[in-house]
This record gives structure tokens, C-alpha cells and sequence, in this order.
């Protein structure tokens, strides 16, 4: 059996675990990563905590295999390069050559992507895009991640920056994004696009609402989907809303790509048939006639604890 | 020396030719396309020709060369069944399997696909796109069409049909398309989109125009760039707002693909800088900062007569 090292790389939380090529998660630990103001003192300390979650499994993997690499998946991260360049949600400015000095520590091959990309390749070798060749895969937290797969290859682009669907500009001189500009998609469909959402919805209307008993600042997407459960006017509103604004930047991203399947995942897809209906309704009447009913819209089939780490190692064995 | 058999099927007229594979086109022909009302009729004419055209040719192809295939770009065609499917501004309806049609003629293989990626992959091989393995096409004609490359190899998609950015929904609710949406991105930045701007131009303001000239239906594209040329404010401000909305659709692609270069092509770029200036100058205002300076817009290297016969004989040679 063959097994690779994955980590999982968040703005607050680093995950990594020891995952085996059929996907199974045989041990896992995690750390800060807020932390360490500097780079340097974090990759001592995690792969300090890799050579431990190493020792502690060393006789189950001497026992039936060997660990053939280390994958990555992190915030503005540099495929070509194996570098983090300039991540807004990382205290690390500029340009880490965070592969490169982790691979100082292993006789390993190391490789870096994106998170979002980690996930799209961890649902082609363990997930839902199985046997796929033309997919994409789109993560709805705070912002909106996307990888993309054609021809059975991820799209890292030119620079290793691909798969910005998030800003997509979707309306000009629309919502501010944290990028600079105006109107991207990650500013309507995403987490936090949901909670802006409501807080508008609430200033322009009269309509009573669970939501308006609380502090704008207690306003989570979490608490729309709970609201929403309970039949609140408001929330589902901001539901169909997202879900239209999604099914636009999706039926763009379609007419380029033309994929069998989207995988939805993240925070804001806990909230299942509320945000995936919308969505798939406003889908297909936004999708040009050719992509009609071509395309599925799935949820997820390695989301839980581990996903992230998953689709980080599964790079090592996709690669 | 190796040759490809191109095919070039417009509306109106198509296009045959010999092409080496250095991208030279020994010889060429053309009939009409809309003087068949039916597709077995119109095949057995088209393959007439080429095998006169090959007869012709025949000592230069024996002493120096085999013909290895031919190569079809055509409106709605699907690269994996060789079919032209209901094609708009093409008389025979239905799915046509245009490519076994034609091989029941000739004792080679025949690929077929649509013209922007028989562009796109003319370039890769022959022109503007050498030795890139990221980049795209944009034809800016009565429609606008376009081809994906991305690592290396044409964005087919699952359907066949990727690589319609045209149909990209650019402005919600904005202007009437022919595909029965509203707001795609061909509305705007083709050859028959610039008219409807200037059209709109003229009704919502004073200024003068020789454009206010002429019968709105004498007006064209090709009007507008003379226009233009003579410091006309209209067909300028016109331009300038083409190539702005032109720009927006090309950032909104490049945060998908990260492109190396976008190739233009097609009857609006001969309006050059025109077209050229204000598209570049919004598209790097509008690209996501990532990608800013990273992407280079170009015209194509292998525009005039042979063109599209060119890119259809590439695909005989890239496949």
C-alpha cells in the first residue's frame, strides 16, 4: 500500500494526516497556524509534528507500504513554484518557498496547490468526480474557491494562479471585494456574500424575521440556515438569492468548460437542500441550450474532518 | 513532407484546401455552402471538388508528400461525433454527421470541430499560439466565438461544445441574444454588437456623426472603423465601450484558464488599434491582481485568405 502526507493549510488551523492511496486517513494532528508570525518557526514545528505522526505509525507502515510524498494545499498557493505568494489570510507576506523548505526536512517529493484545487483533485482520485475528466470543484466559506479539471488534468494556467472563478466580475460597480474591485461572485455566493445578503435584505425591508432580533455583527450564515429551518422569510429569500447569483457564475464558467459535474462544498453547503436547490433550479435557466441537463450539481463525497487533507495527498497520487 | 486536407464550412461560402505541415497551403478551392438545402447533396459536391483539387495536385503530393487526413471547422461542430449540430445560419437542421458523411469519400480520417477551435488550434500549431500550452482564441465576428487551450491540449468539455464565451451572460437583463438569453457577452463585443452600440449611441445622444449619415441599415462594422479613422466621435466612443465590455468577458475567462496570451481575430480586429487599444487598456484594469501584466493580447499570426483552412489542416496534425 502506498501512502502520502497531507496537509491542509487554513489561515487559523494547519491540518496534515497520513492518508493511503485507496483514501483512508490513518492517523491525523493538527496545529495553529496563526500562531507563527514567521514561516521559518512554523515549518520546524510541523514537520517536527509529521516525524512524530510518523514514529507513532511506523510499524502498520513498514508493515504494508511506504510513503511516497507530501501534498499541500494553501491558501495562494503556486503550483509551478510550490510557493504561498501574498495570501491576505496568512501572517506570512511576500513569496514562501514553503515546498521547497519542507522538503528540506523529508527525502520526499512535496507538491502545492490551492486548497480548492486540493479538493478538486481529491474528489477525482477518492470523491464524487470519480472517472470524470471535465469537472470543477467549488468551495463556498468566506470566499468562493474553484479548481477546475479538463482532459482529466487540473488547469493550473500560465502563472499556476487558475481557478479564480470567486472573482469573476458578475455585476460592474456591484459589491466591494476584499481584491480591490467591484461586483466579483465571492461577494454574493459564498459564506459571507449570504450574511451581506441579509443585512441588506433587512435594511430594505419590513418583513419580520428571526434575524432582526439580533446584532448585525451575530448575523452568520450558519444562523440563515437555522432561520431558514424554522420558515423565516427572510433567510430563504437570501437563500434563493444566493443560489441564483451562483447558478450565473456557474453557467458562465460552463459555456467555457462545458463539465460533466460541479461539486459544491464548504461551510455555506452544511445548509444542503436550502442553498442546492436554488441553485440548481436558476442552473439550468441560466445555462445556454447545448448545456442543458449536461451537467450534474453534486455535493461533496469526501466532505467530513478529513476532506482537506484528502484531496492534499491525493495530489501525490494523482501526480 | 506531410499534408492535411482543410475545411472551412461558413454560412455563406466554403473553403478547401492542401496544407503542409509547415503550414502552407499549395492549393485552394470554394463553393457555396448555401446553395444546398441538403447536406448529402452539398457533401457529394464538396468531395468532387477535393479530389479535383488533389488530382491537380498529384505530382507535387507524390514526389514530395501523402495526405494524412482532413481537418473540418465548422458552425456547431462536435469534435467527439463529428457532427454539425442545428447550426443556426446553416440550411440543414438536425445533427448532421458531416465527418463519417465525408469519409465514406476518402480512405482517411477525418476530425471535425467548430471554428474557433480550429482557429485556436491553427495558431498552436502555425501561428500567434507557438509553444504556448495556455492560452485562447477570440473571434470577433458576427457572433463571437472562441477556443480554450489549456495544457497543451483544446477544452473540448464533456459535451464537445466548450469554449462558448460568447454566451458568457455579461450583463443581466442586458441586451437580446440569438440564443433566446439575455446579456451575453456577443450582444456586445462582435462585429454585429459594436452596431447595435453605435445604433443606441445615435438615438441617446446629439453629437454629430457621419454615421447620422446613413440608413441604420447601411451601417457595419466596417462603417464604423472608417468612420473612426476620420476622428468621428461616435464610432470612437463606440470602439472604446466594445472594447471595454470585451476586456470585462476576457478578465472574467482569465481568472478560470490564467492564460499566456489571448489570440483576437476575426472582422473586427481589422479595425487594428481601434479595437486594440481599449481592449487592452480596460482588460488590464480588470483582471483580478494576480494575473495583472501576465497575459498578452495579440492578433492573430495566420489571419488573411488562408486562415481557416489553415486551422482545420492543424487538427490534423496536433491530433
Amino acid at each position: 500500500m502506498k501512502y502520502a502526507i497531507g496537509i491542509d493549510i487554513g489561515g487559523t488551523n494547519t491540518v496534515f494526516g497520513i492518508v493511503s492511496e485507496v483514501g483512508e486517513c490513518i492517523a491525523e494532528d493538527r496545529m495553529r497556524t496563526d500562531a507563527f508570525d514567521d514561516a521559518e518557526e512554523y515549518v520546524r514545528v510541523l514537520t517536527a509534528g509529521i516525524q512524530v505522526l510518523l514514529r507513532s505509525n511506523a510499524e502498520a507502515l513498514e508493515r504494508d507500504g511506504e510513503v511516497i510524498g507530501i501534498g499541500i494545499g494553501a491558501p495562494n498557493g503556486n503550483y509551478y513554484k510550490g510557493t504561498v505568494e501574498n495570501a491576505p489570510n496568512l501572517k506570512w507576506k511576500g513569496v514562501i518557498p514553503l515546498a521547497d523548505m519542507i522538503k528540506e526536512f523529508f527525502n520526499l517529493p512535496v507538491v502545492l496547490t490551492n486548497d480548492a484545487n486540493a479538493a478538486a483533485i481529491g474528489e477525482m482520485i477518492f470523491g464524487a468526480a470519480k472517472g470524470m475528466k471535465d469537472f470543477f470543484v467549488i468551495t463556498l466559506g468566506t470566499g468562493l474557491g474553484s479548481g477546475f479539471v479538463a482532459n482529466g488534468k487540473m488547469i493550473y494556467g500560465h502563472t499556476g494562479f487558475a481557478g479564480e472563478l470567486g472573482h469573476m466580475i458578475i455585476f460592474e460597480n456591484g459589491r466591494m471585494c476584499g481584491c480591490g474591485r467591484k461586483g466579483c461572485l465571492e461577494t454574493y455566493a459564498s459564506a459571507t456574500g449570504i450574511v451581506k445578503t441579509v443585512k441588506k435584505m433587512l435594511r430594505n425591508s419590513n418583513e419580520e424575521s428571526i434575524l432582526r432580533d439580533m446584532d448585525f455583527e451575530e448575523i452568520t450564515s450558519k444562523k440563515i440556515y437555522e432561520a431558514a429551518k424554522k420558515g423565516d422569510k427572510i433567510a430563504l429569500d437570501a437563500f434563493d438569492y444566493t443560489g441564483k447569483i451562483l447558478a450565473l457564475g456557474l453557467a458562465n464558467a460552463v459555456a467555457i468548460t462545458s463539465p460533466e459535474a460541479i461539486i459544491l462544498l464548504g461551510g455555506l453547503t452544511q445548509s444542503g437542500d436550502y442553498i442546492f436547490n436554488p441553485a440548481k433550479k436558476y442552473f439550468e435557466e441560466y445555462l445556454l441550450n447545448n448545456f442543458k441537463g449536461t451537467v450534474k450539481l453534486l455535493p461533496s463525497a469526501i466532505s467530513g474532518k478529513n476532506a482537506a487533507v484528502l484531496g492534499a495527498a491525493a495530489m501525490v497520487f494523482s501526480d
